[in-house]
């Protein structure tokens, strides 16, 4: 049994874009202003190394080091959900082992990603290896698990039926979910599991999702946006009229960069807000994008902000 | 500058399966023992950790401690073209390094896999970042890449445009590629590519391919057929009546697997042949081929040989 039952994370919680030099090396210093400045701007946690972060495409070594520099710099553990999504089970066991002696509130996990059609039936036995393994390592049933659905992306995913499954068969370890799709219907459906957490993966199911009893959300645009996401699950409910005007502002924002691509297009910008030309960096094989889009693209946010 | 030219491997290459224990270790020696004997049954050469070695379900760990493992038994380095694919590039750089310092055959490259829509641009940087880091690392230009071409699992390619320019652009380290796509049209352009030198993933491609130049294949079913396919590609070029005969039980014995997927029904009749039981073990999110399944596949094979 875990020490004592752990409340959620309440609010906007912010997968943290990760900065990096012209030659491509993390520029670590920055990630770690970067995620001071989000818990700051109002997130109510920090969900470093998922696709925003562009954890693919940094090394095994990279994520264990970057974790440990979050730690060490200060950043509370209990207020980290970390990604810990590989294509197997021995480099996720070792990263979620990291996660939970840290202290972290929990691990966000992809499904083993590489083989296009598994079954519901492999990525059963996949988690359940998952589980004995970390258990093991760690000495304890600490591990508290983030489900992480995003099938467009990953191309597989954690069907609403297998969470289910999971959940009754694990209730301390499977604590919740990040729902991605963005499709209403599936996290409606997930939000009616029992004691399960539901983060949708976007602001814009906010008020679907407070209503049905979700605690938040876990968004990239919180990388740009943090204050007035956080600010809007905080109205939620105590003033509808100061809620709907608030959010609206906070939909218009998500639309409108929504259509240039998440990672690039964020980054681009906050290169363009800080005055600090290396968050418009990425690592191959995404693209920066253009300054011509990005100039468009603020011009659009301005028209609408 | 390689020190010499090199000239690729003639004939059948087989992707080794790897053996697991009931508990999901490699089973070290097995793996060992079954790469001799694929080398004995006549392919010219192997190619470990692509998709029928379950590489995507290993750890970084257990890749690089595999290839020392099987250079240590005595499997010859320059008989093995290792698959280095990771979603990242300072692991794939890692496993590239190791495996030119071992004198190998070359390195089969898949792209990164995660994102599922990058452009030609962002595959480009990703390769040419990658021969820069491991140039740097082993001290001289003696890396040589196969591309490996497998967009229906990996969910992206090297598209024949591509390759044209990374081969054009780097001509001493792109010197081939492995086209697993099946698409006979697909591998005539690449083989109208100069100078490079092009598997298909699959014998049923040997007559076109041969004729037009390639030097032979890489096929998961040389894992349980490596004489019979070796056979036809010998025969091939002295006496086409013997090559039909030998080549139409080859395309039958394929055929009657292929339905059956690849890697948990080869691993079910290699158990059945050897009578060694790990044979069948997968690791999740795979899972074994049923008892019954295993029975009617052997049936079946047994119909046509």
């Amino acid at each position: 049994m875990p020490d004592r039952p752990v409340a959620p994370l309440h609010g906007v919680l912010a997968p943290p874009l990760t900065p990096f030099e012209a030659d491509g090396r993390v520029a670590e210093a920055l990630l770690i202003a970067h995620a001071r400045h989000l818990l700051d701007a109002g997130c109510a946690g920090l969900v470093p190394f998922g696709t925003t972060s562009e954890a693919a495409s940094l090394g095994l070594d990279e994520r264990v080091d970057l974790l440990d520099r979050l730690v060490e710099s200060g950043v509370p553990p209990e207020r980290m959900i970390v990604g810990v999504g590989t294509t197997n089970l021995p480099d996720t066991v070792r990263l979620a082992a990291q996660a939970t002696r840290h202290g972290c509130a929990g691990v966000l996990l992809l499904p083993p990603f590489y083989y296009p059609s598994v079954s519901d039936d492999g990525l059963y036995s996949f988690a359940e290896r998952f589980i004995a393994q970390v258990d093991a390592l760690v000495g304890a049933p600490r591990l508290r698990i983030y489900l992480y659905h995003i099938p467009q992306v990953a191309g597989v995913g954690w069907s609403a039926n297998l969470v289910r499954r999971l959940r009754a068969a694990s209730p301390d370890h499977i604590v919740g979910i990040k729902d991605s799709t963005g499709d209403w219907a599936n996290t409606q459906a997930l939000l009616g599991i029992d004691g399960l957490t539901v983060y949708p993966g976007t602001e814009l199911l906010l008020p679907e999702a407070l209503a049905h009893g979700a605690p938040g959300c876990i968004s990239a645009t919180a990388n740009l946006n943090a204050h007035a996401i956080a600010e809007s699950i905080r109205l939620h409910d105590d003033d509808r009229n100061a809620f709907d005007a608030c959010f609206d502002a906070v939909a218009r924002f998500r639309r409108t960069i929504q259509p240039y691509g998440a990672i690039p297009a964020q980054k681009a910008l906050l290169a363009r807000q800080t005055g600090d030309a290396r968050w418009r960096h990425v690592r191959p094989p995404l693209r920066p994008l253009s300054d011509d889009a990005t100039e468009a693209l603020a011009n659009e946010l301005a028209a609408v902000s």
